[in-house]
């Protein structure tokens, strides 16, 4: 069990048909947030209605009224890429730690139609409620893919297809230089080490986002979107 | 006073000269990171050595062995953008309320050489030990300037010649379209409600991101590297 909170994560675990064990609204919301207590009695949502003081204390103080406990997470297989060979991006995280990060590349992922996001079983983040919250629902799009050696991954998708894309200081390519039309796995490499030797190794393009600035890299978060939006212009 | 804690935040106050009024180390980093330490000696920093527990107690769980009490940030005024005519690029948040995505614009504003970041001074985030750290020192060599109202502060920034350019989903802009020797102010919106109505008003170019997800939002920071990277390529 997951708990999930704020507004948007509820809402989009409702549309998204996720299982609710248990959800909780607060009570002042039932009079001020009508349209929200309708969607939830629309799609039979059963939900107790409680007082702040406790909706604190289950969910912290950032709920915005809502809160929910979420059955697992549950993580898919590789193979759900390869049932057919329609052009796909993929993620693979490469010692992502940080769940903000996480969270905010689901969102990313989501909003440019990324089919999977790929990360490592160990050390690496995981799907918490910290992820869910900044993901605002994402989690529920999404599929995250959990494998137990990313370099095997990767051979995986090249064998299947998959062209392999790094992003690093030293890379010499430029998005509009990758064909559009290609199944692209794109490398997120570690906020502190970028990524490892082996991964870099088995990248087909590396490319590299221009900066000028002098603390000279971008919030892994950050740098995932821009790469996102410049390999789907 | 703020505390300022992790390797390169700390890295990144003694190269800008900073005013660091204490500095601490944890002890097993003496021998374990002599370059680090060897720095701070030719720096001429003067650090004290605390156990790991002290550090702790001091920073949380997240300083990376090193830690020190910074003088409070001192946040610059308006004028200093209008002191030449040079080709500038600022930031205006509108409504930024999440320190991690302050500290990770700052971040990016670095990475893209924008000259300054404009907040106001009431429901806005502020200069915290969490931006501080989130921005790996970013907060050293961005000018961050506080205005009482956003709306006069466009105002000023027309008079002075900048363009203002807004992000919304209802943008008819794209990136290319917008002349780059201009001096561009680029507000970015809050989480929740996007770009305030008066703000919108002013705006001389609206610029979209196309995006294809469920959830059809991205995060404050992503957004605001991914604008800064289209208009920087």
């Amino acid at each position: 069990m997951i708990k999930i909170y704020g507004k948007n994560c509820i809402y989009e675990a409702v549309r998204a048909k996720a299982k609710l064990l248990e959800v909780f609204v607060e009570d002042k919301q039932i009079d001020k947030d009508e349209n929200f207590i309708k969607m939830l009695t629309d799609k039979k949502v059963k939900f107790k209605t409680v007082s702040k003081k406790e909706m604190d204390s289950l969910f912290g103080s950032d709920h915005q009224g809502y809160g929910a406990y979420r059955d697992d997470y549950e993580y898919k297989d590789i193979s759900v890429l390869f049932k057919n060979t329609d052009k796909k991006q993929v993620l693979i995280l490469d010692g992502i730690n940080d769940p903000h990060n996480f969270g905010a590349i689901l969102r990313s992922a989501d909003a440019f139609g990324v089919s999977a996001v790929i990360i490592p079983k160990h050390r690496s983040v995981s799907i918490t409620q910290t992820v869910a919250k900044v993901s605002t629902g994402a989690i529920e799009y999404i599929d995250v893919i959990q494998v137990n050696n990313i370099n095997y991954a990767i051979k995986e998708l090249k064998e299947n297809g998959f062209w392999i894309v790094g992003t690093d200081a030293s890379g010499n390519m430029k998005a509009k230089d990758i064909d559009s039309s290609l199944s692209l796995a794109i490398i997120i490499g570690s906020e502190g080490f970028g990524m490892s030797r082996l991964v870099k190794q088995q990248c087909d393009f590396v490319l590299s986002i221009p900066m000028v600035g002098h603390v000279n890299s971008l919030n892994a978060s950050v740098s995932t979107g821009i790469v996102l939006s410049l390999l789907n212009q």
